[in-house]
């Protein structure tokens, strides 16, 4: 059966976009390089800032991210994916402008929480995706509840993916961040969901031990899954 | 100044890939995303081994590389590099396909060799590559010496690329390509040229240390350079 040629919009940013791409080769049961999936990917680093899209304060990034959706299809893509959290609340928008299925990191993300019998998460995300509300509606349509930082435990958080990863500092602060870790846990997230794929990054390269769930894992698992289909 | 976009011709093997692509984003100094450099990615797994090729016993990979070069050129690309060094055997092969240019990995390390004063040094790499004598060849012109394993060893390091990266185990028995590696040192190799792509990835995921010089890590740095030039 032939498998699906998966279709990668990256560059938001580019370090998720790598760890992305590495965990569906990992994740890929394969002896050798035939046996991988073929996969597309535009790191497209022209794509304007998601947040600062939603909070009204940058241009809108859907041209940008239809041009590479569009791109991709053109050379062969069947299936597209789109390693930025925050991006998905364009989802609709991006996927009006392809033929080809654009899967939905958010709502995969969820399906996985249900499935691990999971009731109470804490997010950590961009301000962007807090605001626009798209784990909220997600995950309230299968009855999860959402904690989020409070005002100074955001900051914290935006500071971690602005600051630490983007800006590429191993030396980061990242008391800070823990702090509003913590804070979630204690107040009852079983545990936190990395809602920004700057994320998985962070807990590799700062070595935060806490339970978490990570969207770009489930992402890149549903995308062998699908694209294995043929 | 506008930076020019970049195109990998991947998929020799995925790993090596993801690794070029990580390596590259490691080694820009960038801020935002916005920052980082346009990468097009094509992880085309259909091309068929190199070795094979190169050793009478399989298909030529040439066609599926133009492919993927020519597709790349079309999507924007204006500087192409390729993660796998067995691949450069066929290197003007996929030049000549296309008008933009495609980096040179071996001579880049060869260069970078020179930089760092070295005189001999030990190749690890497949049959494909030492057979086809691309290392030979490139560090004669500029009088470095190169020692390779010898039968047992040499068999020892297909073993750890094709069994152990390629095949994705973590607990591969590494014992006789630690032998091979010492070997080397031992008859006078200042350092071991990761000469496969797979290598790095090996050193890594097997904790090989011992001093090596890695051409996906000079191919990055030489990428991020050409391409930031404009």
């Amino acid at each position: 059966m032939k498998k699906k040629t998966v279709g990668i919009i990256g560059g938001m940013g580019p370090l998720a976009t790598a760890d992305l791409f590495k965990k569906i080769i990992e994740n890929t049961e394969a002896e050798s390089d035939g046996e991988h999936l073929r996969i597309l990917l535009d790191n497209n680093t022209a794509i304007p800032d998601r947040t600062a899209a939603i909070l009204g304060r940058g241009r809108s990034p859907v041209p940008k991210m239809r041009e590479s959706a569009l791109s991709l299809w053109a050379m062969g893509a069947e299936l597209l994916v789109m390693p930025c959290n925050t991006a998905h609340h364009f989802h609709a928008e991006v996927q009006a402008a392809v033929g080809i299925p654009l899967l939905h990191m958010i709502d995969l993300t969820r399906d996985a929480l249900v499935a691990r019998g999971v009731r109470t998460v804490g997010l950590l995300a961009t301000e962007g995706t807090v605001k626009s509300g798209i784990y909220a509606a997600s995950l309230r349509e299968s009855g999860l509840s959402l904690l989020l930082p409070d005002e100074r435990g955001q900051r914290a958080i935006t500071d971690l993916i602005y600051n630490g990863v983007k800006a590429g500092r191993q030396d980061h602060d990242i008391a800070p961040a823990r702090a509003a870790m913590e804070d979630l846990l204690s107040r009852g997230a079983e545990l936190l969901l990395l809602g920004c794929t700057e994320l998985p990054v962070a807990v590799e390269r700062y070595d935060l031990r806490y339970p978490t769930c990570d969207p770009t894992l489930e992402l890149a698992k549903a995308t062998v899954r699908l694209a294995s289909r043929g």
